[in-house]
C-alpha cells in the first residue's frame, strides 16, 4: 500500500494504517518528500496538543492515563505521544511507564505511541514532529504530548504544543527549582501532582508566589493557574481538564492565531537545524588545517555555517 | 586586562586569570574571533583529556576525586570539568556532587570547574570545547571531562577526548542496557564502580560477555577493559589509573594521530551546527506559507538548510 493510501485509511481511523505511517516517520532515512507534503495541513488542525512535561517521579504518565479516562467520558478521541530523548540510559522505565495506560489499551478511541531517541536528536525531532502532524491530521480531539524524562531536549518537544502542562513533584523547593532552572516560561498550567502527600500545599504556594511576581514585573493575558491532582483517584485529574480547557478557550478568544505561528516558527527552526546536521560534511581539509594550527575550531566552524551547498 | 594577557598569565599557572578565561568563553555573548586564534594550538597539547560519563548514581564524582588523587601522588597538574547539559531540573545535584571534591580545593595543582547550560545546548557545546581547548593550552597533564546526567548530549561531550571511561552502577541488567543503548562504541574503558556492592561481579561478567561478543564480529585494535573500582577506598582507583595509563600507551604507539583527528572533525561538526543554529532565522514569509498548507514543514527546513547567508 502507498502512503496515500495508508493516510487515506488512517484519516478514516484505520489504526493499523496509522502505525505504519508512523513506522514510517520514525524510520531514520525516511525522507519527507513524500510524507511531507500529506502532512501541510496539520497547522490548522483543530486537534488540541497538550504537552506533558516534568521532573522523573512527578507522575506524568499516571495524570496522563487520569486526563485519558477524563477526555474519553466526554466522548472524544483521545492520542498520547509518549517521547523520550533522554536515551540511552532510560529505555527500560519508559516501557514500565507505559504499561500503566495498558487499561486504556482496547479503547479504540485511544491511541498511544511511544517513541525513543534511536541515535542523533536531530532525528528524533523530525519524528516527533511528523507524528505530531499526522495524529493532528487523523480526526483525534486532543493529543498529548509526554516527555520522559529530563533535559533541554524534553522542554523543546513539548514546545511545539496549543497548551504545556509543567508537573512539580510534591516536595518542598522543586517549586523553586522549577522557576530557577527557567521552565517557568514554557508552562501555560503547573500541575502539582500526586497532592495528597504532605509538602504538597507549600509547593502550590511556592509556585503562586512565584507566579505572581512573575506577572507583576511582565503582565501578561494568560495568568498561569496552579492547579492539584491526585491521579490515581477517579476525578483526581479533575482540577488539571478545567484548567486545559479554561486555556483552549482563552486560545479560542484570539491567541490561538499567534500561538500556532510561534509554534510553527520553533518546528521549521528545529527542522532545519536536523536536516543542516544531516548534510553537513566537515572537510578532511578542514580538520587538518585545525590540526596544523593554521586555522581555529571556530573560524573553521564560522565558514561552514556559512557555506551554501555541502 | 586584556584577553592576550590574561592568557599569557594562565599559561604561566594563574589560576584567577585562568578563571577568568573560563567565564569569558562561557558567557553566552562571547565572540570566539579574539579567544579562538590563541586555543588553534590545543589539538597538539600533550595534556590527556579523559572523558568520564555514566548514568546519575554510577558515582563519577567520587571516582574522579579518586582519579585526581592517585594522578596527584605522581606530582602531576590535573584539572576536571564537569559538564552538565541535563538541566533544567538537576541544578541541584551538580553542586552537592562537586562538593566531594572539596578535599582538592587547597590543593593547587588540582583545578575544579563547573560548567551548566543557560538555555541552549550550542552554547554549552560552544563553551565547553572552548574550555577543553584552554585546560589543554595551561600546564595540566590530564584533563577529566564529566558530564553529570544522562542522555545524547552528555555522550557528545565526553567523544571530545583522548581516553573515554564509561561507568555502570554494578546492578545485573545495566551492563546489558548500557551495550544495547549503544554507548558501547564510545567506551574505551569500562568501570564498574561500587565493586564491593553485591550484583557487581555479574555485572562485570555482562560486559566482558558483551566486549567478547563485540569483537568477535569487528576485530579492533584497543580491547575495551572493563576494570572496577571501591572509589571510596584508597588507591581503590588503581585498576582504573592502569587502563587510563595502558590506553594512553596505545594511543602513543600510533592511534593518537587518528584520534585527534577524528575528535577535531567531531569538535568542529558542533560548533558549525551551534554556529548555523545561532544565525538562523525563520522567515515570516515561509512560516504564514506553512500555516497556509502551501508549503510543508519539511521543504521549508530543507530550503533554510540549503540556503546560504542568512
Amino acid at each position: 500500500m502507498n502512503l496515500a493510501d495508508l493516510f487515506a485509511r488512517a484519516r478514516q481511523h484505520d489504526v493499523r494504517a496509522l502505525s505504519r505511517l508512523l513506522s514510517i516517520a520514525e524510520s531514520p532515512d525516511v525522507s519527507m518528500s513524500e510524507l511531507g507534503p500529506m502532512l501541510a495541513g496539520s497547522i490548522a488542525s483543530a486537534t488540541h496538543v497538550v504537552g506533558v512535561t516534568g521532573p522523573p517521579g512527578s507522575g506524568k504518565s499516571t495524570l496522563t492515563g487520569a486526563l485519558i479516562s477524563a477526555y474519553r467520558k466526554q466522548g472524544l478521541r483521545v492520542a498520547v505521544l509518549a517521547v523520550d530523548p533522554s536515551s540511552p540510559y532510560t529505555g527500560g522505565a519508559v516501557l514500565g511507564d507505559r504499561i500503566r495506560m495498558i487499561e486504556h489499551s482496547t479503547d479504540d478511541g485511544v491511541f498511544i505511541r511511544s517513541m525513543a531517541s534511536r541515535g542523533h536528536l536531530g532525528g528524533l525531532a523530525t519524528a516527533s514532529l511528523a507524528a505530531i502532524a499526522l495524529l493532528s491530521l487523523t480526526g483525534f480531539d486532543i493529543l498529548f504530548v509526554e516527555t520522559v524524562g529530563v533535559g533541554q531536549s524534553e522542554i523543546e518537544i513539548v514546545e511545539i504544543s496549543d497548551t504545556t502542562l509543567v508537573l512539580v513533584s510534591p516536595n518542598s523547593g522543586d517549586g523553586i527549582q522549577a522557576v530557577k532552572a527557567g521552565i517557568f516560561e514554557i508552562a501555560d498550567i503547573f500541575v502539582v501532582n500526586k497532592a495528597d502527600q504532605p509538602n504538597a500545599d507549600a509547593t502550590v504556594r511556592e509556585l503562586r508566589t512565584a507566579v505572581r511576581l512573575a506577572y507583576a514585573q511582565t503582565p501578561a493575558d494568560w495568568r498561569t493557574p496552579v492547579v492539584t491532582s491526585i491521579a490515581v483517584k477517579t476525578d483526581g485529574a479533575a482540577a488539571v481538564v478545567g484548567a486545559i480547557e479554561d486555556h483552549r478557550g482563552w486560545l479560542d478568544r484570539g491567541a490561538r492565531v499567534e500561538r500556532r505561528r510561534a509554534t510553527t516558527a520553533t518546528a521549521i527552526r528545529r527542522l532545519t537545524i536536523a536536516e543542516f546536521s544531516r548534510r553537513l560534511r566537515v572537510p578532511d581539509v578542514l580538520v587538518q588545517q585545525v590540526e596544523r594550527g593554521e586555522l581555529d575550531m571556530w573560524e573553521a566552524a564560522d565558514s561552514l555555517a556559512k557555506g551554501s551547498e555541502s
